[in-house]
This record gives C-alpha cells, sequence and structure tokens, in this order.
C-alpha cells in the first residue's frame, strides 16, 4: 500500500477529544479502557458470556437488575453495591457467566463506548486482546480512531501506551500511517513502557488507586499481553464477542 | 519540602482539557505555545515591545488595527494579510517594536490564553525561557498547570515535549511533585526527544505544517532552549514581561 493510500492510525487520548479527531473519513473505533472494563469484557466474553450492555449510568443498571439480569459495575473503582461483578477481569473467570447477558456499567469505559455510538464500527481492545485485535483490524479497509477512555476526561497512562502498543503492531503490517502527533506519543510512550509493563505503570494514578482499593493483585492480569484472542464488537445493541480466525 | 507539601505539577494536552485539570487549589497557569506564539512573545518583549495585547478573534485584530496599533497574527500557520507581523519569532527581532503595544491573534496559543483568564496568574513558556520561566516559578509558593495550547483542542507533541522539559526543570528543586498521568508522559516524551530535539520534532504535525508553508527557516530557532530570560505575565490586561534576576 503507497503512503497515500495508507490507513490511517489516530490516537483520542480522552473522551473530551473525541469530537476534535482530525478525520472526516469514515474510521472504526478502537476503545481502549485497560484498567479495567476493556480487559474485563474480554474476561467475561472468553468464560461464555453471551453479551455485554453497556450502560452510562448506575440507575440503568439498578433498571437491569430488577428485570433479573446479571450486572456488573464500578464507580471511583469501587463495586457498585448491588451489582453481582465489580469491574475485576478475573472476576469473570466463573461459569456462572456463561451463556448470560451482562449489564455493565463503569466510570469511564461505558462512557467511552456511549460517545462513540454514532460510529458505525466499534472494537474494545486492551493489553489482554492486543493481538487478536490488530489482527482484525489489518483485514478491514479503515482508518482507525483509537479512544482512550481516560479517567473522567484526564489522560491515562495506561490506555495510551495500551494505544501506542496497538499502534506498533498496526504498523508492522505496512499498510498504515500515524495521522496525528497522539499517534506519534502513544507509539513513543510504549516504547518507553515495554520493557517492564508492569514496572512502568506504578506511577499511573489509576494503578495506584487500585492498589489502594486493595485490589492490585488484579494489576499484573491487566497487563499481560495477548492472553485473549476474543475480539469484543459492538453490535448495535451489545458488546459481543468472537474469536479471531487464528484461535480456531 | 515533603512529599505532602511539595508543590503538584499537573499538565493539560488540550485547551479542551483544562476543565478537567484535578487540582482544585489555587495555581499558576503556564501556556505554552512552542510553534509559535510563546516563543514570539518573548522575541516581541526582549526585543522592547512594551506589551502583548492577546485578541480571540480576526475582527478585535482588525479594530486595534483601525485604532493605530502594531498588529501581529496568523490563522492555520499564514500571516493574516491586514496585520504587521506574522507569528514568526524572528520577525519580532526589529526596533520597530521597541516601546509599542502588539495586537496580537493566532489559532491556538490566544485561544489558550483566553481560556486561562479567570485564573488568579498566567505565564507564559516556551522552549526559549524555559530555564528563566523554571526559576521564576521555584520561587512561587504555588501549584502548576501547564497547558499545552495543541492545535485546535487536539494535542501537540512540541507542547507536550516542552512541558515534559520544564516538569524536569521544576522537579529538579525537589519542591514539587507530579499530580497527573499527563505529567508524567511529557516528562517521558521529553526524555525521548532531548537528544535530538529538532530532528524528534520532524515528525510533528505542525512542524510539517510550517515547512510546506515555505517558513520552516522559524523552526530552529523555536527549538532552541534558553536564548530568553524573559518572563512573559498576564497582568489583567495585556502580557508583560520583565526580565528574570538571573539576567540583570
Amino acid at each position: 500500500m503507497t503512503e497515500k493510500s495508507a490507513k490511517m492510525i489516530e490516537v483520542c487520548f480522552s473522551p473530551a477529544l473525541f469530537a476534535y479527531k482530525l478525520t472526516r473519513q469514515e474510521f472504526i473505533v478502537v476503545i481502549i479502557d485497560v484498567l479495567r472494563a476493556t480487559t474485563s469484557f474480554c474476561a467475561a466474553l472468553d468464560n461464555g458470556a453471551e453479551c455485554i450492555i453497556p450502560l452510562a449510568s448506575v440507575d440503568e443498571a439498578r433498571s437491569y437488575k430488577e428485570k433479573g439480569f446479571l450486572v456488573a459495575g464500578e464507580r471511583d473503582g469501587s463495586k457498585i453495591d448491588f451489582a453481582d461483578f465489580g469491574n475485576s477481569p478475573t472476576g469473570f473467570i466463573t461459569p456462572l457467566v456463561r451463556g448470560r447477558a451482562i449489564a455493565y456499567t463503569t466510570t469511564n469505559g461505558t462512557q467511552a463506548i456511549e460517545l462513540a455510538k454514532s460510529s458505525k464500527s466499534i472494537v474494545l481492545a486492551s493489553f489482554s486482546n492486543l493481538g487478536a485485535i490488530a489482527g482484525w483490524l489489518n483485514e478491514q479497509h479503515k482508518n482507525v480512531v483509537i479512544l482512550c477512555s481516560g479517567w473522567k476526561n484526564t489522560f491515562s497512562m495506561e490506555d495510551a501506551v495500551c494505544a501506542g502498543a496497538l499502534t506498533l503492531e498496526l504498523m508492522k503490517s505496512g499498510d498504515y500511517r500515524m495521522n496525528c502527533d497522539s499517534s506519534y506519543a502513544a507509539y513513543d510512550l510504549w516504547n518507553a513502557a515495554k520493557i517492564d509493563l508492569l514496572g512502568y505503570m506504578q506511577k499511573a494514578s489509576h494503578y495506584q488507586r487500585l492498589e489502594k482499593l486493595g485490589i492490585g493483585d488484579q494489576l499484573p492480569f491487566c497487563f499481560e499481553l495477548n492472553t485473549s484472542q476474543c475480539i469484543p464488537i459492538w453490535n448495535g445493541e451489545a458488546i459481543i464477542g468472537f474469536a479471531s480466525p487464528k484461535s480456531e
């Protein structure tokens, strides 16, 4: 593919910057919320959940609970009191989720999905399914906007670094070009972090927040690469998962 | 100074993120627009300009022109047709600016000033006055929010890297702590860039834009460190400069 016809990669470091993305051409949105929504979605779908229904508000989650759905969610990092699950990925490694739809609300990740819903195509990425997502994107003929969920509209290191790791994976194909300064910055941050990813992340504010909440045991799982072949995709009503061809 | 009482450094990568800064305590805003507003302000003030009157719109600039002011400004990188100066720092190395107030409007930098005007204290930084600004900040007992002007609310590499360079300078004093993931990211980007700053910046979109506009000759000047001791400060009506004690 020539430089001119290469697919574009853009990175938005916060949902508040999504409106200012540079491309006006068609694109796939890749939402990243490493700690922990998009990591957890992969875990839930890998363990047989039928789908994830992302919800922006706790009130909506409560109404789904009353209708008999499994409910997962957190606010400010802590599990919502009436929920069946918090937002810890290893919590979904249980047969309880098999065949079930999970109504899911989080501080940042589900808000980012809400924002991106107007886009034709949304997939969800984390370190755990990085290679699978890159492989799937490589088969599409679309530009890519990587949307970092961040923390309450601020920049989050873990999402930016994951965006950089995905950018590097895509660039390897030779079919893409980086279309904004954020994509170069994410790429360089991944290069700074990759030698000791878990060690690098110890300065990230949400890493520290989760440690203080006593759920630091979830952190190594969230920074492990390619443990999942799941491609969580928004189908207009819910997030469903399908395994990439490589895992079949 | 103990960790607890240390002054905080935050970085906002875009004016669109300024509303989401984490601190609610009093702070000094440091506005950065390396290419080229804040670099140019230093050049104009160093060459004897009395003050800079930042204006958000071209229409306002026109009305100042009619009142007999010197006018400087650009839109999308190009000089405004009726302006006396564009936004090139070396353009201000002339006796024509001595003792004059300059009405000034730019695509990003003057918009960032407009946004920050509600803050009690605003100073303006670039690579050219980095050390002087760090020295001045060290004498204040305030938290610091570094506001990158960016490009039309998107992330700009040159402003982020300059924010990282300033963060490093401040951290050397031992009186500060980084209070957000953006400050760590900026710091790491500066570390990636500093060995060959001008070479690193060649991938930045605004670097390329200025080259395409035929004003790439301004770029080396904008990435030269500590050529100025000027501290451009917003006094509530205009930006005035004063030399740091070191230069006296």
